[in-house]
């Protein structure tokens, strides 16, 4: 090594040694002839003085040095009792210059409010900043536990192939030219499912995968094009033990890294639950403002707008007083998510109701229409009326909104728990099905026989982890019987032919004695986000791209060269027959 | 659980209880109304008793059971030693057939001489093969010590991109349409080199990764279009830093794994010496048979095949008794090497010399022969002559298969030696020159000023690891300052426009006060299939593709449709300016 100590590591203790740094300049303050500067490194940073400006006098911001000298504690007074070096300096007899810095693009000390644009470009000096470094370790530090959570329970890492194979029906897939086979391409997997329940038909009952997965689709939502998750599957089980490795998995993050205890077992509720109280498949529970139903009050109502299958409310406290801008600007909120508008009432401090809905209200519906919502003079009301699940999820983006604006959310809470017994199958808008999760997942015991005589009503035996209202894991036990796998593929109207050309071979497979089984897999960037206090994946992405998928540091994706395009054999007709050339 | 036991894990002490099994059936016997089923699962088996036939009738091989039933100490004269479960067995009350199992395409116990394709295509049956769910299970156990190592010694773990740029002269490079920037493409990764010492220059000073790369290559020799390596890189170190990490890494694995102690430090030589003694950059030390510079001692000769820049010899153990056949097979041999053929010469068991070539050599050259080579009576002595490179070559490819054919190896053994002072560059064939490794490779810190000038003698302050005679590793201290970094690819003849399309990101960020660095990367498939004891890499990749990238099980890579072509924008032109779109 260079270096004979790290520059974090100089402690009182070390007073009188003769000690070899190396790292970076962080800062510099020149006094009388006096220069001093922080030198950092990965540990952290020592104070270096220099007592002959002419050592110091070409140091200049971020240049990489390496600098002997003795380390004594500080005279009386100039201690900083806010660092863990502060009670000592190294007073440097040599310095030699590693490497130069140019003017930096941004100050990596105490510059804040840089664009996005240009930490993403120049990466490599946005992570020299502590934050950013923090997050990087964070998240190798979670990595860590989890390969410790998982090895204490006796799983077995696999890697899966990340060249596979690609379905005509795999929207979103990202395609990959061979060159040896010319005409022929391989998929980047959306995630290892497959493969996963082909190692269950293994027999290694327990795999886990730390798995890149790819997804070429928009980037709204905070999504990158590849993206982690850890990826796990287990045999003979059923949903309470996948649960509880999910829990002693993120139990073991949190507790590390956080110091938080989480409370296990966590709340499980009901998707049917999670809808009509929170208006969300992943609701937040640390606040209330939870969605009244009121299809039942405005059952005989004249006020047409409320004439609809599901009528619900949501409480905003101290709504009422906002200004009439606010109030419109809740109207666009609404349009600007596909509704039409988000009808209120206004509840003055007088106890009358105010606003344009109420008007439209019988006397009846009016006097009893506090106590219902549950709404206190000062508050607003909102309304949501219309089909049952838009109008619950408009609702319930409301109170998100109404947690927001309102600091209602403690932010230093953690809000966990399971969100299970979602439905099997949705409408798809064409008089037909599609499965919620994913053709594989199983039904709950219960509807394991009858489902499909009521796939609108039929629950999976399906469970998501919901942290702080993310979604940050979801898996589901699997069918492992041909014949109710059929059942499912006749309810979502998929062909033999289909099924054959999707995941043939997964079918194929499960004739030799597929074992019960089911599994989880963590969305590991969220995840990590969360443990290190980030507002979007890409702060624990080392290397992110922009929504649009561009890496502005590398300047990926490029076009090609025609010799590229020929050479990768982008054009090749494939050969008739045989694909294994 | 299903289950309340694992199968493998009964014991004499579970005598009297009832348990709960669940697995495979792996092997059954009948003996006369009572039935005999060995029941498999990931732990091992036990034995299971069926007193009535009617309850075991249907159970084949491969069915998935679950069985309840009471443990009871075998019989006298019953019990299997060779077995941990071989003092008990389960005698069965219930039984439910979890799932049934086709007819197999091969037998999952004792089935040997099964192709390679059969295995490959029902990979999972293949899995359930004691053998290789060994070789997985070794493999995830060198994964967790890996990581274990690495977290020992403060590596942060950092996930770089797989979506990356591609380069017009990054020939070999997977491509991947990018559907959001229609005419724009990723690369698949080779290696994630710029990015690890991106993430120098960012100063987290030790990373590590698990990471997947891709090389769209003819796949001889053993290889993957996507393999795996631990890629490592380091800040503020020396060659002898990385070398040691590497010798904790691999010492832990074989320890661990094997229970062998890696006689640290390992021995170093040079290539020089490698080359010179064993024709090869990375010998194989389990046996002697040293390739003898014979050019001095040819100096004078008047055999024109011997009138060469280099003459060497190598030794064959008893090797003047084979047949003519088989000494023409060695012509074969060194034909299908690209060579004219192998020169030999016998010595007989009374001193004689025999062979063609021994009439050619003067008195006094056959005289000092036997001396020289160091053969003995009985042995062969095989010449090469020639260019120096090719020619130690040829011999060092001779020296394997005579330790090969005379069982000179023993197989039991580790041989494991760094390989350091390779040369920074080698003839292009064009009157220039390449680099070995690659251009961000340092030179010794003796060739620093002076490489330029001699581009044929200069060192590269690189190391591999080797053994058996196989690369695992490799890596080198990289260049950090740009004046050298521009005087290497002055040698290698890259402009300043080439140089600026290839890594252009990588040199701007070496602006900013990049830190010496260095690291190694080991190729994760070749350590595992050594610890495994496999022949090949395929034996520790849980779904590996043919020798074509062909994938036996999905059918990977497939044609696309018109379809996907043009939902993926493989055809798109590129907008003209801003690929950021």
């Amino acid at each position: 090594m260079i270096r004979t100590h790290e520059a974090g590591s100089l402690r009182r203790e070390h007073a009188g040694q003769r000690v070899t740094l190396a790292g970076w300049v962080a800062r510099r303050r020149d006094h009388g002839g006096v220069v001093f500067i922080d030198l950092r490194d990965a540990s952290g940073s020592s104070q270096v003085v220099f007592r002959e400006e002419d050592h110091a006098h070409d140091l200049r911001s971020e240049y990489c040095v390496k600098v002997v000298g003795e380390v004594r504690v500080r005279p009386a007074g100039n201690e900083n009792p806010d660092l863990p070096t502060g009670e000592i300096e190294v007073v440097a007899s040599e310095v030699e210059v590693l490497s130069e810095s140019a003017p930096l693009p941004f100050p990596i000390e105490g510059g804040s409010g840089v664009s996005e644009e240009a930490r993403l470009k120049y990466r490599y000096l946005d992570i020299r900043r502590q934050q950013i470094a923090d997050a990087m370790r964070i998240r190798s530090r979670a990595t860590y536990l989890a390969n410790q959570v998982m090895n204490e329970h006796g799983f077995v890492y696999v890697e899966t192939p990340t060249l596979t194979r690609s379905t005509p029906e795999g929207a979103r897939d990202f395609l990959v030219p061979v060159r040896l086979q010319p005409g022929n391409w391989y998929a980047l997997p959306q995630s290892p499912q497959l493969f996963k329940q082909l190692l269950m038909v293994s027999g290694l009952e327990r795999y886990y995968q730390l798995a890149k997965c790819y997804r070429d689709e928009d980037l709204r939502a905070d999504r990158q094009p590849e993206f982690t998750q850890i990826d796990i599957e287990m045999s003979f089980v059923d949903q309470d033990d996948v649960i509880a490795l999910g829990e002693a998995l993120i139990g073991r993050l949190w507790k590390d890294i956080l110091g938080y205890e989480l409370p296990t077992p966590l709340p499980r509720i009901t998707y049917a639950e999670a809808m009509s109280r929170f208006g969300s498949d992943k609701p937040d529970l640390r606040f209330g403002c939870e969605l009244v139903d009121m299809t039942e009050y405005f059952a005989g109502t004249s006020f047409r707008v409320f004439q609809a299958p599901y009528v619900g409310a949501v409480v905003m406290p101290g709504g009422a007083s906002q200004t009439r801008k606010e109030l419109d600007g809740w109207q666009e909120w609404a349009k600007s998510r596909g509704a039409r508008g988000l009808a209120y009432v206004l509840v003055q401090q007088d106890g009358t109701l105010g606003g344009p809905v109420a008007k439209n209200l019988s006397e009846a519906e009016l006097s009893g229409l506090a106590a219902k919502t549950g709404a206190a003079p000062g508050d607003a009301i909102f309304f949501g009326a219309g089909l049952l699940n838009p109008t619950r999820e408009l609702l319930g983006a409301a109170r998100l909104e109404i947690g927001r604006r309102c600091g209602l959310i403690d932010e230093s809470a953690w809000s966990f728990l399971w969100v299970v017994d979602a439905p099997m199958f949705e409408e798809d808008g064409e008089g037909g099905w599609t499965a919620v999760h994913h053709p594989f997942t199983g039904p709950k015991p219960e509807w394991a026989d009858t489902f499909q005589d009521a796939p609108a009503h039929a629950l999976a035996y399906a469970y998501d982890m919901v942290c702080n209202g993310m979604e940050i894991g979801g898996g589901s036990i699997r069918i492992h019987r041909a014949e109710m796998q059929q059942r499912v593929f006749d309810v979502l109207g998929i062909s033999k032919e289909e099924a054959e050309s999707k995941f043939g071979f997964l079918l194929e497979a499960f004739k030799y004695g597929p074992p019960p089984h089911g599994g989880i897999a963590y969305g590991w960037d969220r995840v990590c986000m969360l443990l290190a206090g980030g507002e979007s994946i890409r702060d624990v992405i080392a290397f992110p791209k922009t929504a649009s998928g561009f890496d502005p540091l590398t300047g990926a994706p490029t076009p090609i060269t025609s010799e590229q395009r020929k050479e990768a054999g982008v054009d090749a007709k494939p050969k008739a027959a045989e694909p294994q050339g």
